[in-house]
Protein backbone atom coordinates (compact mmCIF):
# COMPACT_ATOMS: atom_id res chain seq x y z
CA UNK A 1 0.00 0.00 0.00
CA UNK A 2 2.82 2.47 0.95
CA UNK A 3 4.32 2.81 -2.41
CA UNK A 4 6.80 5.28 -2.09
CA UNK A 5 10.73 5.14 -2.15
CA UNK A 6 11.93 3.85 1.09
CA UNK A 7 8.62 2.49 2.56
CA UNK A 8 7.62 -0.91 2.86
CA UNK A 9 5.73 -3.13 -0.04
CA UNK A 10 4.17 -6.17 1.46
CA UNK A 11 2.19 -9.05 0.55
CA UNK A 12 -0.87 -9.19 2.41
CA UNK A 13 -3.60 -7.82 0.38
CA UNK A 14 -6.20 -7.59 3.45
CA UNK A 15 -3.40 -5.88 5.31
CA UNK A 16 -2.74 -3.05 2.85
CA UNK A 17 -6.74 -3.00 2.47
CA UNK A 18 -6.73 -2.31 6.50
CA UNK A 19 -3.89 0.26 6.25
CA UNK A 20 -5.64 2.00 3.37
CA UNK A 21 -8.73 1.83 5.15
CA UNK A 22 -7.41 3.98 8.43
CA UNK A 23 -5.48 6.05 6.17
CA UNK A 24 -8.65 7.20 4.45
CA UNK A 25 -10.62 7.95 7.81
CA UNK A 26 -7.89 9.87 9.23
CA UNK A 27 -7.70 11.96 6.19
CA UNK A 28 -12.29 12.13 6.38
CA UNK A 29 -11.66 13.58 9.73
CA UNK A 30 -9.13 15.68 8.81
CA UNK A 31 -11.22 17.12 5.74
CA UNK A 32 -14.12 17.77 8.38
CA UNK A 33 -11.62 19.31 10.77
CA UNK A 34 -10.61 21.99 8.20
CA UNK A 35 -13.96 22.72 7.42
CA UNK A 36 -14.95 23.03 10.70
CA UNK A 37 -12.19 25.34 10.71
CA UNK A 38 -13.41 27.37 7.94
CA UNK A 39 -16.65 27.54 9.55
CA UNK A 40 -15.98 28.93 12.51
CA UNK A 41 -14.09 32.07 11.14
CA UNK A 42 -16.51 32.46 9.07
CA UNK A 43 -18.94 32.00 12.11
CA UNK A 44 -17.30 35.12 13.75
CA UNK A 45 -16.10 37.58 10.83
CA UNK A 46 -20.02 37.66 9.64
CA UNK A 47 -21.71 37.53 13.09
CA UNK A 48 -23.59 34.73 11.84
CA UNK A 49 -24.88 32.61 15.29
CA UNK A 50 -26.33 30.22 12.85
CA UNK A 51 -23.45 28.55 11.44
CA UNK A 52 -21.57 29.00 15.03
CA UNK A 53 -24.36 26.56 16.12
CA UNK A 54 -23.44 24.34 13.55
CA UNK A 55 -19.67 24.21 14.15
CA UNK A 56 -20.71 23.36 17.77
CA UNK A 57 -23.51 20.90 16.85
CA UNK A 58 -20.25 18.76 14.62
CA UNK A 59 -18.14 18.32 17.41
CA UNK A 60 -19.36 15.76 18.91
CA UNK A 61 -19.00 13.33 15.41
CA UNK A 62 -15.08 14.77 15.41
CA UNK A 63 -14.96 13.29 18.98
CA UNK A 64 -16.31 9.55 17.81
CA UNK A 65 -14.34 10.00 14.63
CA UNK A 66 -10.63 10.05 17.06
CA UNK A 67 -12.18 7.31 18.69
CA UNK A 68 -13.21 4.72 15.71
CA UNK A 69 -9.52 5.81 14.09
CA UNK A 70 -7.77 4.84 17.56
CA UNK A 71 -9.77 1.59 18.20
CA UNK A 72 -8.65 0.82 14.59
CA UNK A 73 -5.00 1.98 15.73
CA UNK A 74 -5.13 -0.73 18.57
CA UNK A 75 -6.59 -3.64 16.84
CA UNK A 76 -4.21 -3.13 13.84
CA UNK A 77 -0.99 -3.03 16.51
CA UNK A 78 -2.74 -6.29 18.09
CA UNK A 79 -3.76 -8.09 15.28
CA UNK A 80 -1.13 -7.45 12.43
CA UNK A 81 1.85 -6.39 14.42
CA UNK A 82 3.38 -3.78 12.02
CA UNK A 83 6.80 -3.11 11.85
CA UNK A 84 9.29 -0.40 9.89
CA UNK A 85 7.07 1.83 8.21
CA UNK A 86 3.91 0.58 8.57
CA UNK A 87 4.20 0.89 12.08
CA UNK A 88 5.33 4.32 11.98
CA UNK A 89 2.43 4.79 9.97
CA UNK A 90 0.46 3.75 12.65
CA UNK A 91 1.90 5.91 15.48
CA UNK A 92 2.00 8.77 13.14
CA UNK A 93 -1.84 8.35 12.80
CA UNK A 94 -2.90 7.57 16.19
CA UNK A 95 -1.37 10.74 16.95
CA UNK A 96 -2.60 12.76 14.16
CA UNK A 97 -5.87 12.25 15.62
CA UNK A 98 -5.31 13.83 18.72
CA UNK A 99 -4.28 17.06 17.49
CA UNK A 100 -7.16 16.97 14.44
CA UNK A 101 -9.38 16.37 17.59
CA UNK A 102 -8.05 19.49 19.29
CA UNK A 103 -7.83 21.57 16.48
CA UNK A 104 -11.63 21.09 16.26
CA UNK A 105 -11.76 21.93 19.75
CA UNK A 106 -10.40 24.94 19.17
CA UNK A 107 -12.66 25.56 16.44
CA UNK A 108 -15.90 25.34 18.69
CA UNK A 109 -14.10 27.96 21.06
CA UNK A 110 -14.16 30.32 18.21
CA UNK A 111 -17.81 29.77 17.33
CA UNK A 112 -18.55 30.29 21.34
CA UNK A 113 -16.50 33.44 21.12
CA UNK A 114 -18.83 34.40 17.80
CA UNK A 115 -21.88 33.39 19.16
CA UNK A 116 -21.23 35.56 22.54
CA UNK A 117 -19.89 38.12 19.99
CA UNK A 118 -22.98 38.09 17.89
CA UNK A 119 -24.63 38.58 21.53
CA UNK A 120 -23.33 41.59 22.46
CA UNK A 121 -23.98 43.51 18.90
CA UNK A 122 -21.19 45.91 17.79
CA UNK A 123 -18.52 44.57 16.46
CA UNK A 124 -14.92 45.42 17.83
CA UNK A 125 -11.51 45.96 16.14
CA UNK A 126 -9.78 42.37 15.30
CA UNK A 127 -11.85 40.99 12.84
CA UNK A 128 -9.35 41.57 9.67
CA UNK A 129 -6.44 39.87 11.98
CA UNK A 130 -8.80 36.98 12.57
CA UNK A 131 -9.74 36.59 9.36
CA UNK A 132 -6.07 36.82 7.81
CA UNK A 133 -4.54 34.29 10.47
CA UNK A 134 -7.64 31.79 10.22
CA UNK A 135 -7.23 31.62 6.49
CA UNK A 136 -3.34 30.69 6.99
CA UNK A 137 -3.94 28.32 9.79
CA UNK A 138 -6.76 26.59 8.23
CA UNK A 139 -4.40 26.31 4.86
CA UNK A 140 -1.24 24.72 7.43
CA UNK A 141 -3.73 22.66 8.71
CA UNK A 142 -5.03 21.39 4.97
CA UNK A 143 -1.47 21.51 3.77
CA UNK A 144 -0.39 19.44 6.51
CA UNK A 145 -2.95 16.67 4.83
CA UNK A 146 -2.25 16.80 1.81
CA UNK A 147 1.51 15.93 2.85
CA UNK A 148 0.34 13.11 4.93
CA UNK A 149 -1.76 12.16 1.63
CA UNK A 150 1.24 11.99 -0.69
CA UNK A 151 3.75 11.31 1.88
CA UNK A 152 5.50 14.78 1.09
CA UNK A 153 7.95 15.52 3.81
CA UNK A 154 8.80 18.88 1.74
CA UNK A 155 5.35 20.22 1.94
CA UNK A 156 4.81 18.62 5.87
CA UNK A 157 8.66 20.84 6.27
CA UNK A 158 7.27 23.63 4.84
CA UNK A 159 4.19 23.93 7.32
CA UNK A 160 6.20 23.01 10.24
CA UNK A 161 8.26 26.26 9.39
CA UNK A 162 5.25 28.35 8.43
CA UNK A 163 3.85 28.43 12.03
CA UNK A 164 6.42 31.06 13.30
CA UNK A 165 4.88 33.30 10.63
CA UNK A 166 1.70 32.76 12.14
CA UNK A 167 3.08 33.34 15.69
CA UNK A 168 4.50 36.56 14.62
CA UNK A 169 1.51 37.47 13.47
CA UNK A 170 -0.46 36.08 16.33
CA UNK A 171 1.58 38.92 18.02
CA UNK A 172 1.45 41.63 16.52
CA UNK A 173 -2.17 41.16 16.49
CA UNK A 174 -2.61 41.00 20.02
CA UNK A 175 -0.57 44.04 20.80
CA UNK A 176 -2.53 46.12 18.48
CA UNK A 177 -5.44 44.63 20.39
CA UNK A 178 -4.75 45.49 24.04
CA UNK A 179 -3.65 48.82 22.83
CA UNK A 180 -6.95 48.94 21.77
CA UNK A 181 -8.29 48.16 25.28
CA UNK A 182 -6.14 50.41 26.61
CA UNK A 183 -7.38 53.48 24.73
CA UNK A 184 -11.71 52.05 24.99
CA UNK A 185 -11.63 50.21 28.30
CA UNK A 186 -15.24 49.64 27.63
CA UNK A 187 -14.84 47.60 24.77
CA UNK A 188 -12.12 45.34 27.30
CA UNK A 189 -14.62 42.44 27.15
CA UNK A 190 -15.26 42.11 23.41
CA UNK A 191 -11.77 42.63 22.17
CA UNK A 192 -10.96 39.63 24.90
CA UNK A 193 -13.57 37.51 22.96
CA UNK A 194 -11.54 38.32 19.70
CA UNK A 195 -8.32 37.20 22.05
CA UNK A 196 -8.85 34.50 23.01
CA UNK A 197 -10.64 33.55 19.14
CA UNK A 198 -7.08 34.74 18.16
CA UNK A 199 -5.15 32.27 20.52
CA UNK A 200 -7.15 29.25 19.29
CA UNK A 201 -5.87 30.17 15.74
CA UNK A 202 -2.40 30.16 17.09
CA UNK A 203 -3.28 27.09 18.75
CA UNK A 204 -4.54 25.32 15.43
CA UNK A 205 -1.04 26.37 13.83
CA UNK A 206 0.60 24.40 16.81
CA UNK A 207 -1.26 21.43 16.01
CA UNK A 208 -1.15 21.87 12.11
CA UNK A 209 2.85 22.21 12.54
CA UNK A 210 2.88 18.78 15.04
CA UNK A 211 0.58 16.93 12.07
CA UNK A 212 3.52 18.20 9.90
CA UNK A 213 6.32 16.94 11.76
CA UNK A 214 4.72 13.35 12.54
CA UNK A 215 4.70 13.29 8.53
CA UNK A 216 8.24 13.83 8.54
CA UNK A 217 8.65 11.22 10.81
CA UNK A 218 6.72 8.84 8.96
CA UNK A 219 8.33 9.82 5.58
CA UNK A 220 12.27 9.84 6.90
CA UNK A 221 11.69 8.23 9.98
CA UNK A 222 13.37 10.43 12.10
CA UNK A 223 12.02 12.71 14.80
CA UNK A 224 12.19 16.36 13.90
CA UNK A 225 9.91 17.70 17.46
CA UNK A 226 11.43 20.02 19.45
CA UNK A 227 14.64 20.63 18.18
CA UNK A 228 15.10 19.46 14.81
CA UNK A 229 13.25 21.30 12.18
CA UNK A 230 16.84 23.18 12.31
CA UNK A 231 18.78 20.51 11.21
CA UNK A 232 16.03 19.81 8.32
CA UNK A 233 16.17 23.21 7.05
CA UNK A 234 15.40 26.08 9.37
CA UNK A 235 15.22 26.28 12.66
CA UNK A 236 11.32 25.34 14.28
CA UNK A 237 9.44 28.13 15.47
CA UNK A 238 9.32 29.05 19.00
CA UNK A 239 6.89 27.76 21.24
CA UNK A 240 6.44 31.36 22.97
CA UNK A 241 2.90 33.28 22.36
CA UNK A 242 1.71 36.65 23.11
CA UNK B 1 5.38 -7.00 36.15
CA UNK B 2 1.86 -5.67 35.48
CA UNK B 3 0.27 -7.68 38.67
CA UNK B 4 -3.03 -6.08 39.07
CA UNK B 5 -5.64 -8.08 38.75
CA UNK B 6 -7.12 -8.17 35.24
CA UNK B 7 -4.28 -7.51 33.66
CA UNK B 8 -1.60 -9.62 32.01
CA UNK B 9 1.47 -12.04 33.66
CA UNK B 10 3.75 -12.54 31.31
CA UNK B 11 6.99 -14.83 31.21
CA UNK B 12 9.93 -13.27 29.95
CA UNK B 13 11.66 -11.18 32.16
CA UNK B 14 13.64 -9.34 29.96
CA UNK B 15 10.44 -7.96 28.83
CA UNK B 16 8.89 -7.31 32.06
CA UNK B 17 12.24 -5.45 33.01
CA UNK B 18 11.74 -3.21 29.31
CA UNK B 19 8.01 -2.68 30.93
CA UNK B 20 8.99 -1.78 34.06
CA UNK B 21 11.77 0.74 32.77
CA UNK B 22 9.57 2.64 30.62
CA UNK B 23 6.98 3.10 33.03
CA UNK B 24 9.68 4.21 35.77
CA UNK B 25 10.82 6.59 32.99
CA UNK B 26 7.47 8.25 32.58
CA UNK B 27 7.05 8.97 35.97
CA UNK B 28 10.32 10.26 36.48
CA UNK B 29 9.76 12.51 33.87
CA UNK B 30 6.08 13.09 35.27
CA UNK B 31 8.07 14.56 38.72
CA UNK B 32 9.98 16.85 36.52
CA UNK B 33 7.21 18.24 34.78
CA UNK B 34 5.43 18.26 38.38
CA UNK B 35 8.38 20.16 39.91
CA UNK B 36 8.39 22.33 36.70
CA UNK B 37 4.35 23.31 37.53
CA UNK B 38 5.35 24.09 41.04
CA UNK B 39 8.44 26.15 40.36
CA UNK B 40 6.73 28.14 37.68
CA UNK B 41 3.79 29.26 40.22
CA UNK B 42 6.21 30.01 42.51
CA UNK B 43 8.35 32.19 40.40
CA UNK B 44 5.45 33.91 39.62
CA UNK B 45 3.67 34.67 42.88
CA UNK B 46 6.93 35.46 44.94
CA UNK B 47 8.41 37.36 41.78
CA UNK B 48 11.77 35.31 41.36
CA UNK B 49 13.16 36.10 38.13
CA UNK B 50 15.93 33.27 39.02
CA UNK B 51 13.71 30.47 39.37
CA UNK B 52 11.59 31.00 36.17
CA UNK B 53 14.68 31.46 34.56
CA UNK B 54 15.64 27.74 36.12
CA UNK B 55 12.37 26.33 34.93
CA UNK B 56 12.91 27.87 31.33
CA UNK B 57 16.72 26.34 31.43
CA UNK B 58 14.48 22.49 32.41
CA UNK B 59 12.36 22.53 29.03
CA UNK B 60 14.49 20.67 26.95
CA UNK B 61 15.24 18.14 29.04
CA UNK B 62 11.57 17.17 29.45
CA UNK B 63 11.73 17.75 25.53
CA UNK B 64 14.50 15.06 25.82
CA UNK B 65 12.46 13.05 27.54
CA UNK B 66 9.30 12.58 25.52
CA UNK B 67 11.72 11.66 22.41
CA UNK B 68 13.41 8.39 24.67
CA UNK B 69 10.35 7.31 26.29
CA UNK B 70 8.34 7.86 22.73
CA UNK B 71 12.07 5.77 21.04
CA UNK B 72 11.49 3.24 23.63
CA UNK B 73 7.60 2.90 22.65
CA UNK B 74 8.39 2.11 19.12
CA UNK B 75 11.08 -0.02 20.21
CA UNK B 76 8.81 -1.96 22.10
CA UNK B 77 5.85 -2.40 19.80
CA UNK B 78 8.34 -3.48 17.15
CA UNK B 79 10.10 -6.58 19.03
CA UNK B 80 8.25 -7.34 21.19
CA UNK B 81 4.53 -7.18 19.46
CA UNK B 82 2.93 -6.37 22.67
CA UNK B 83 -1.22 -7.28 22.93
CA UNK B 84 -3.72 -7.19 25.42
CA UNK B 85 -2.75 -5.02 28.69
CA UNK B 86 0.79 -5.00 27.32
CA UNK B 87 -0.09 -3.04 24.47
CA UNK B 88 -2.47 -0.64 26.61
CA UNK B 89 0.43 -0.04 28.67
CA UNK B 90 2.54 0.97 25.97
CA UNK B 91 0.03 3.16 24.06
CA UNK B 92 -0.92 4.70 27.84
CA UNK B 93 2.69 5.71 27.86
CA UNK B 94 3.10 7.12 24.37
CA UNK B 95 0.25 9.29 24.89
CA UNK B 96 1.06 10.43 28.04
CA UNK B 97 4.54 11.61 27.29
CA UNK B 98 2.47 14.09 25.06
CA UNK B 99 0.20 15.21 27.84
CA UNK B 100 3.16 15.42 29.93
CA UNK B 101 5.38 17.57 27.76
CA UNK B 102 2.49 20.01 26.70
CA UNK B 103 2.60 20.42 30.45
CA UNK B 104 5.91 21.54 30.70
CA UNK B 105 5.24 23.51 28.01
CA UNK B 106 2.59 25.22 30.04
CA UNK B 107 5.06 25.85 33.00
CA UNK B 108 7.81 27.23 30.90
CA UNK B 109 5.16 29.43 29.38
CA UNK B 110 4.06 30.93 33.36
CA UNK B 111 8.04 31.22 33.94
CA UNK B 112 7.97 33.65 30.77
CA UNK B 113 4.81 35.43 32.48
CA UNK B 114 7.17 35.58 35.83
CA UNK B 115 9.33 37.51 33.76
CA UNK B 116 7.69 39.76 32.04
CA UNK B 117 5.79 40.44 35.61
CA UNK B 118 8.96 41.14 37.79
CA UNK B 119 10.57 43.37 34.73
CA UNK B 120 6.77 45.42 34.99
CA UNK B 121 7.40 45.97 38.64
CA UNK B 122 4.44 46.03 41.23
CA UNK B 123 2.16 43.04 41.38
CA UNK B 124 -1.37 43.49 39.71
CA UNK B 125 -4.44 41.58 41.83
CA UNK B 126 -5.00 37.82 40.29
CA UNK B 127 -1.90 36.05 42.19
CA UNK B 128 -4.14 34.56 45.37
CA UNK B 129 -5.97 32.85 42.37
CA UNK B 130 -2.83 31.76 40.89
CA UNK B 131 -1.70 30.26 44.01
CA UNK B 132 -4.93 28.38 44.45
CA UNK B 133 -5.33 27.55 41.12
CA UNK B 134 -1.23 26.61 40.76
CA UNK B 135 -1.84 24.21 44.03
CA UNK B 136 -4.90 22.24 42.34
CA UNK B 137 -3.57 21.76 39.24
CA UNK B 138 0.04 20.62 40.52
CA UNK B 139 -2.22 18.40 42.55
CA UNK B 140 -4.02 16.92 39.77
CA UNK B 141 -0.92 16.34 37.75
CA UNK B 142 0.61 14.45 41.06
CA UNK B 143 -2.25 12.43 41.52
CA UNK B 144 -2.63 11.50 37.88
CA UNK B 145 0.46 9.64 37.93
CA UNK B 146 0.14 8.50 41.20
CA UNK B 147 -2.83 6.77 39.60
CA UNK B 148 -0.47 5.78 36.73
CA UNK B 149 2.21 4.44 39.16
CA UNK B 150 -0.35 2.45 41.11
CA UNK B 151 -3.04 1.42 38.42
CA UNK B 152 -5.51 3.15 40.52
CA UNK B 153 -8.86 3.43 38.22
CA UNK B 154 -10.90 5.30 41.12
CA UNK B 155 -8.01 7.61 41.86
CA UNK B 156 -7.95 8.48 37.89
CA UNK B 157 -11.39 9.18 37.81
CA UNK B 158 -11.36 11.49 40.95
CA UNK B 159 -8.66 13.38 38.99
CA UNK B 160 -10.59 13.57 36.11
CA UNK B 161 -13.39 14.96 37.74
CA UNK B 162 -11.61 17.42 39.93
CA UNK B 163 -11.20 19.16 36.67
CA UNK B 164 -14.48 20.62 36.18
CA UNK B 165 -13.92 22.36 39.75
CA UNK B 166 -10.69 24.20 38.53
CA UNK B 167 -12.35 25.18 35.01
CA UNK B 168 -15.66 26.62 37.45
CA UNK B 169 -12.60 28.40 39.50
CA UNK B 170 -10.47 29.57 36.42
CA UNK B 171 -14.07 31.21 34.71
CA UNK B 172 -14.73 33.08 38.14
CA UNK B 173 -10.82 34.52 38.54
CA UNK B 174 -10.76 35.44 35.00
CA UNK B 175 -14.28 37.57 35.78
CA UNK B 176 -12.51 39.01 38.58
CA UNK B 177 -9.46 40.07 36.16
CA UNK B 178 -11.97 41.35 33.63
CA UNK B 179 -13.66 43.24 36.00
CA UNK B 180 -10.29 44.66 37.67
CA UNK B 181 -9.20 45.70 33.71
CA UNK B 182 -12.25 47.98 33.63
CA UNK B 183 -12.02 49.80 36.33
CA UNK B 184 -8.01 50.20 36.20
CA UNK B 185 -7.12 50.37 32.38
CA UNK B 186 -3.52 51.18 32.83
CA UNK B 187 -3.43 47.47 35.10
CA UNK B 188 -4.66 45.95 31.76
CA UNK B 189 -1.31 45.00 30.01
CA UNK B 190 -0.26 43.55 33.87
CA UNK B 191 -3.24 41.70 34.28
CA UNK B 192 -2.90 39.96 30.87
CA UNK B 193 -0.01 38.54 32.00
CA UNK B 194 -1.68 36.99 34.92
CA UNK B 195 -4.31 36.08 33.18
CA UNK B 196 -2.27 33.80 30.12
CA UNK B 197 -1.00 32.25 33.40
CA UNK B 198 -4.23 31.51 34.40
CA UNK B 199 -5.30 30.06 31.41
CA UNK B 200 -1.67 28.15 31.14
CA UNK B 201 -3.19 26.29 34.30
CA UNK B 202 -6.19 25.56 33.13
CA UNK B 203 -4.47 23.78 30.24
CA UNK B 204 -2.56 21.71 32.78
CA UNK B 205 -5.46 20.76 33.89
CA UNK B 206 -7.06 19.51 31.04
CA UNK B 207 -3.78 17.76 30.29
CA UNK B 208 -3.73 16.23 33.87
CA UNK B 209 -7.56 14.41 33.00
CA UNK B 210 -6.12 13.05 29.80
CA UNK B 211 -3.65 11.76 31.40
CA UNK B 212 -6.24 10.06 33.95
CA UNK B 213 -8.25 8.96 31.52
CA UNK B 214 -5.90 7.09 29.74
CA UNK B 215 -5.14 5.62 33.17
CA UNK B 216 -8.44 4.33 33.45
CA UNK B 217 -7.82 3.17 29.53
CA UNK B 218 -5.49 1.30 30.93
CA UNK B 219 -6.55 -0.14 33.98
CA UNK B 220 -10.52 -0.92 32.25
CA UNK B 221 -9.19 -1.41 28.80
CA UNK B 222 -12.43 0.98 27.85
CA UNK B 223 -11.60 4.60 26.07
CA UNK B 224 -13.79 7.01 28.79
CA UNK B 225 -12.64 10.43 26.63
CA UNK B 226 -14.92 13.09 25.58
CA UNK B 227 -18.18 11.22 26.80
CA UNK B 228 -17.24 8.05 28.58
CA UNK B 229 -17.22 9.93 32.25
CA UNK B 230 -20.68 9.89 32.79
CA UNK B 231 -20.87 6.77 32.64
CA UNK B 232 -18.25 6.00 35.15
CA UNK B 233 -19.56 8.20 37.34
CA UNK B 234 -20.25 11.89 37.13
CA UNK B 235 -20.13 14.30 33.64
CA UNK B 236 -16.72 15.22 32.15
CA UNK B 237 -15.98 18.60 32.93
CA UNK B 238 -16.92 21.11 29.99
CA UNK B 239 -14.36 21.55 27.80
CA UNK B 240 -15.59 25.54 27.31
CA UNK B 241 -13.04 27.83 28.88
CA UNK B 242 -13.56 31.18 30.06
Amino acid sequence: MINKDGLTHHISAQFNAELEEIRSHLLAMGGLVEKQVNDAVSALVTADSGLAAQVRSVDGQINQMERDIDEECVRILARRQPAASDLRLIISISKSVIDLERIGDEATKIAKRAIELCESGEAPKGYVEIRHIGEQVRKMVQEALDAFARYDADLALSVAQYDKQVDREYKSALRELVTYMMEDPRSISRVLSVIWALRSLERIGDHARNIAELVIYLVRGTDVRHTGLAKQGQPKADDSQA
